[in-house]
């Protein structure tokens, strides 16, 4: 009986590989660097050497199915990896390279939904029927659980939370538009802001670093910098709208933060919830938890194992 | 064979109660004023008059179900119209009082999502996969189809589009929160405006009139009063915010736009693309079809007739 599952979380910088079982028990793992700048074929020839690895003790003929878990932009439709920002592929056929090897049925997503997966599958969002995942770092992206079913749109691009616009005359998007959640919010735009007030007359305990990061802004903000404190209220602020706006269009029971912001504290949260408060409509508001990610750096993993227990069914 | 179905479309000032096939042809159909004013206990009396009328000339076993359209908010759970603001209901369990009366079943939504399977059921809608009506009159709401269903939310309250902020320090919205697009681009929040540029110095057209109204707001931009244009443009660039954000979230095929403002003329349209354009992503909205409602005043009717028609299948 085919009971096992391979997960891959393939990522800019590395490679997380597991063999599972049906409830994301692990087996075997490893993690590779990914090396982006040695190409496409290195690459490939990790993701099938980490397969390779964890499957070694056991029969091939118990493994159910492959999941992937990639950045995007991806055509899931026909398998492909199509050119993601930190990755140096090209439209690449990672399905049906994977299936050619192994002879075992692979599927594919972007790295949103499959955290999204691992969180409604073995995480804090199990037995929820709508819930939404959000990940705050270094850019702002999601996926969402609707009538008990991964969402993925009309495009395979549903979601696109970051690019939601929170502030019509607000700052400039790396997507080329303005006033985009995720440039008012995200740790890339907390950082930009900071290195603004560092280099201002403004008197801030931010000035003590030399290279001022999302994680120095916290770290000042906690100990009383007000300046440190009145950026992230801002961006947080921002980002409250935002959730509150997925909240209002989605209706879910439960929101999951994760992402390197999520780590920082209660701060982040108690923003949110204030702007939900203000900003939700109350029956939608009381019936929403929202909480942080448990799961940690396997998320991505667990979400690719997931992934493919979901799509194999 | 059960093979009709009767459609009501409760409103404020009207009931229309219609009898139809399963290609929504019309068999019979009714309207009553609504007469508000008159109590609970008239309202329901005309509408069970309405559907004793539709159905006359056809044997009863004929009728496969009942569908209700009504104005929220609503629990649907338990088949009770809870408290709308323009009907004197609390809480009126409007299904079994229908179901005792007629012992046909009986379904309830809200106008807005039964507005949305008329037009996916009979309209424009037919053979989407993902779509968003969106109606924007008096107030701003809307319903989709998501993956091929009506997506109703943890609380039957999803799709609260209306109450999505796209101003942050804007206009004070009636549900008490700032910036709801709802306060920025209904027809309400156009009037609004338009009467303070009457009462204030500015040079405009609108002052001929001795009761500005949204419809005098399109005639005297159309006519070339360019206070009147900088007031359309404003409101319907909020509203392209906002159906961007929609999009960018719910990535569909098909965006239908119905309501009295709806009927304005291009002008509306123009603008929510060129948000659209600028705000989605690519593949999103190059994806993405938007178009007005050709439904008309029978949208309401036919909906009921199609959450029957969905509902009892």
């Amino acid at each position: 009986m085919s009971n096992l599952y391979i997960g891959v979380d393939l990522g800019g910088t590395k490679i997380y590989t597991a063999l599972c079982d049906k409830n994301g028990k692990f087996i075997n793992e490893i993690i590779l660097k990914t090396e982006a700048e040695k190409g496409e074929e290195q690459i490939v020839q990790k993701i099938k050497d980490s397969i390779n690895y964890v499957m070694k003790d056991v029969d091939k003929s118990k493994i159910k199915a492959i999941g992937i878990g990639s950045p995007g932009p991806l055509d899931i439709k026909n398998g492909l990896i199509a050119e993601p920002a930190n990755l140096p592929f090209l439209n690449f056929p990672i399905v049906s390279t994977l299936f050619n090897e192994f002879n075992i049925d692979v599927y594919l997503d972007n790295d949103a939904n499959v955290a999204t997966l691992a969180e409604y599958t073995f995480g804090s969002g199990k037995g929820t029927n709508n819930m939404l995942y959000i990940t705050v770092s270094t850019g702002i992206g999601g996926g969402a659980i609707l009538d008990g079913k991964i969402y993925r749109g009309s495009t395979s691009n549903a979601l696109e939370i970051g690019h939601t616009t929170v502030a019509i005359h607000g700052r400039r998007c790396g997507c080329g538009n303005i006033g985009c959640v995720e440039a008012m919010s995200s740790g890339t735009a907390m950082m930009k802001i900071a290195r603004d007030a560092v280099s201002s007359r403004v008197e801030t305990s931010l000035k003590n670093y030399e290279n001022v990061t999302s994680k120095e802004l916290f770290i000042e903000a906690n100990k009383g910098d007000k300046v440190s404190l009145e950026i992230i209220e801002t961006a947080m602020s921002y980002l409250g709208v935002a959730v509150s706006n997925y909240t209002n269009i989605l209706d879910p029971d439960l929101i999951i933060i994760g992402g390197g912001i999520s780590e920082s504290g209660d701060l982040m949260f108690n923003i949110i919830r204030n702007e939900m408060e203000k900003r939700c409509l109350g029956p939608i508001f009381r019936n929403c938890k929202i909480m942080k990610s448990n799961l940690g750096s396997k998320i991505g993993v667990l979400g690719a194992i997931a992934l493919a227990i979901t799509e194999s069914k």
